[in-house]
């Protein structure tokens, strides 16, 4: 797909077809994108990991207060992040919000529906993600994934007002 | 270019062609792109300043620490973003980095190179450009755009080993 398809038709899709199953290349092939985005100093500081499990999915939906697209999701990429030592930790999350939207395209190329949850800085929500994964890294998105239920209008708008020119 | 192409293009270039001139309309198809980023809660925060003023670059250049790309650069876009008053705020930084990424595809599909700066949250970084632009909102990224004179390997990895599956 071209990259400017890929941008605009890129929806969060929060409705998806019940039962459909992701192949797991399909899964590595997003991840591979979101590893080539840029991070500060090249810190690469995320880590992944690929939700599959009808039951952690539900008890995900149950203790997140925004969670219901995973009644009908395929499955769900959590982007983790470790913060390094020196100051490019600053900038993990600005790191896994990049890589986030490499996989948001790559999955629209693929044909799949995405939706975008924030995690932390809310910790409360991040927390939630730590207790089920019980890795040590820190859940900065989440990412729902399948194949689309739904055909809602792009809600990106062009504002060239909000351009200024020195 | 496509989706794919473009991902694995990507360079951060910190070495451009001196004197080249990128023409409006391709700095509106940038940004254009940047702005159908997905944003927490649609808040679509971001706002855009395009630096082309050789004087605002080298003053630049001289207090940011790591913008010595700017000498041989075109122009540079600074993503700024205003936190709104709800929770979707708390996510103006990934906002920003999401449309920061969109940029520098885009810019990679029209044959330039790029390289992100970060500005906040390292608060001296950012004031800089506060300063210099006098605009309210947050200066959370700067992307050096131009022709490259470099032609450096990918950074970015396939690090499989960095997934779990669930």
């Amino acid at each position: 797909m071209e990259l400017d398809d890929a941008i605009n038709a890129r929806r969060s899709i929060r409705k998806f077809k019940k039962g459909a199953t992701i192949p797991k290349e399909d899964y590595l092939a997003m991840i591979e994108a979101g590893m080539y985005a840029p991070s500060a100093r090249n810190g690469r500081p995320w880590r992944f990991a690929v939700i599959e499990s009808r039951k952690l999915m539900d008890e995900i939906k149950k203790r997140h207060p925004y969670a219901k697209m995973l009644e009908s999701a395929s499955g769900l990429i959590v982007v983790l992040a470790s913060p390094g030592g020196d100051e490019s930790s600053s900038f993990f999350q600005q790191d896994a919000a990049a890589c986030t939207e490499n996989i948001l395209l790559k999955a629209t190329d693929l044909g799949y529906g995405t939706v975008w949850c924030g995690l932390y800085p809310i910790k409360e929500r991040a927390s939630i993600l730590s207790d089920i994964l019980g890795m040590p890294e820190i859940p900065v998105t989440m990412i729902a994934i399948g194949i689309p239920d739904e055909n809602p209008l792009r809600r990106g708008v062009f504002e060239p007002e909000r351009i200024t020119f020195l």
